[in-house]
């Protein structure tokens, strides 16, 4: 089956261009010492996530814990940091049942999840391992001193259940060096008070070929680089050629020579800008726009005609690809731009 | 269970608050003699597709055939509007076999759309209703002129297998006046060539109280209505107290004084800010913004302290109703802050 067979609007995964983003990044870190813990947030497909595993990543990083649950349900996966302070009963309950699975490690920056972690855990007979989220600049959680920090790793080894994992990040763009001096300053900190920091985990698809200058990490999380997409594009990133997942969409309408109108709107594409101008890349015109968004209507205009056809297929890089994967509960594989498999998108719908 | 005892990231259904606005806008239509066709894309769930039959609506509009499927597949609803530009073997197929469990019509705003129409449906035995779309300056679909719209009705009365049904506009905001000239003239234009236009369809959320004003209108297609929002709030469409659908989040960080991070990010509440500055509104905390959305956070900023604790639950009122629904698997039914029941929302996910 070729693109002109596939119903649209489908998200397309090309297998072949997974599996060189995959062993491309793999491969760098292997050569600079990092140890590669991947996102799965990105792509939610167990399958995918065996991939990196195979390719030589260490574990996976998951945001939620539904999404760890999708990933270990058919076995393979043993290793799941998930990056997010955990609360509430709910969830601890849900957090103890996986760790009797996997291997697990969460984060925490504040001394109610971590007094949580450790009352829910200090009756299993495990030991959860806790990293310290620090915050280097991009202002959304963490400790914002290496003494916090430090206070939190005290905590952490004092109380039952639970034991100091070492630093997490979840760094700004472009400040590596900034990033790299916190988390220095924060490890040196702690270890002069004789507490060992087994772990520092950086991370971020936009750095991700910078990631040698964070000479204190032991380890990247990593999402977006599995597919690319148009933002990773505009920071230079990566190539038009390495965009795995794109946006298969018909030109339903041609209202006026100036405008057309695909059947792919925010509930595909999202309304992520990404910092960006317009919704989409769209493969082979540049000089086409895709200026507004309805909820399954996406307009393209142009300075002149648009050239389009009503019928006529087009594929569409996304701004930002995690969270157009997020959208449908099915994905479709293709390889030389013809239909390989669908597949379900495990993790995708889940509250927590 | 109230909502202490509810997981978060949850996204609530206010029962009272539904009936509320269903009966409200129902009671409006009948009182100005207008027909209501409720746009079902907002809630996706055949249940509250009933409720507004109930109330007094003639039948409901979707946006996909894969919409529709989920709609009628309790039983129940009869009247189905798609509307839609529909092209493509596997999307006629799919409305052939439709057509033949529903009383169905479609929209059409170009030759290419109503002769595949015709074919699909011509050896079926069946007569498919296509209304014409016309743009009365929304610039999204339709055609452009009174004149097209002749050309188009005419073309649909001459193929078999198809009927015109009449006229259907996706409308501009604000604008009623130049709405209602737009297709007073193509019905006058269409009439003065011997073809009947049975139906005027308009519609929109946005100036739902201002409908009487399409004096040309015969029925009205809404969908944001049974849930309101912040963008409708923000054009004084509703009040606060009118919001049936609010997120229920948890402050899960408190970095700093100025900042707190709750579990939901883009991937609940969507990156639709609908022209509003900031992504969505805290109820009972009309100081504090939603500044930034990363998938799975959602950071709140405010000019001083933010007053929030970890672990605290808040309500948040989005921007844009219609997407956030579509975001998770389920939603969760409440009634005086109580949960009442939990429900899939099962027109979601699905491609077409």
């Amino acid at each position: 089956m070729d693109y002109s067979e596939i119903d649209t609007p489908a998200v397309l995964i090309d297998l072949n261009i997974v599996q060189l983003n995959i062993k491309k990044f793999q491969s760098y870190c292997d050569s600079v010492g990092l140890k590669l813990r991947p996102h799965i947030k990105t792509h939610k497909i167990p399958m995918l996530a065996k991939l990196q595993l195979l390719e030589g990543a260490i574990g996976i990083t998951c945001q939620k814990i539904s999404e760890a649950e999708a990933m270990i349900s058919e076995g393979g996966i043993d290793d799941v940091l998930i990056a997010y302070n955990i609360l509430g009963e709910q969830k601890l309950d849900k957090l103890l049942a996986l760790a009797k699975r996997v291997s697990l490690s969460v984060v925490a920056d504040n001394m109610i999840c971590i007094v949580g972690l450790s009352n829910a855990f200090e009756k299993s007979g495990m030991e959860l391992s806790v990293l310290v989220e620090c915050d280097t600049g991009a202002n959304r959680c963490g400790v914002i001193s290496p003494e916090e920090a430090l206070d939190l790793a005290n905590a952490i080894i004092k109380l039952p259940g639970i034991r100091f994992g070492g630093l997490m990040t979840y760094p700004p763009i472009g400040k590596s060096s900034k990033v790299d001096s916190f988390l220095r300053k924060t490890k040196l900190l702690i270890e002069r008070h004789d507490i060992k920091v087994p772990v520092i985990s950086v991370g971020g698809s936009p750095d991700m070929w910078n990631a040698e200058k964070l000479s204190v990490a032991t380890e990247y999380r990593i999402g977006t680089y599995i597919y690319n997409d148009r933002s990773l594009i505009s920071r230079g990133v990566c190539k038009e050629k390495d965009c795995a997942l794109t946006v298969l969409v018909t030109v339903v309408s041609t209202p006026t020579k100036e405008r057309a109108v695909v059947d792919a709107g925010s509930k595909v594409l999202t309304s992520d800008l990404s910092d960006l101008v317009g919704h989409g890349h769209i493969v082979g015109y540049p000089n086409l726009k895709i200026s507004s968004l309805s909820e399954e209507h996406g307009c393209i205009t142009c300075d002149g005609p648009t050239g389009l056809s009503i019928g006529q297929k087009l594929q569409i890089i996304p701004n930002h690809a995690c969270v157009v994967s997020n959208m449908l509960d099915h994905v479709i594989f293709v390889s030389h731009e013809k239909f390989e498999f669908e597949q379900r998108v495990a993790a995708r719908g889940q509250v927590w």
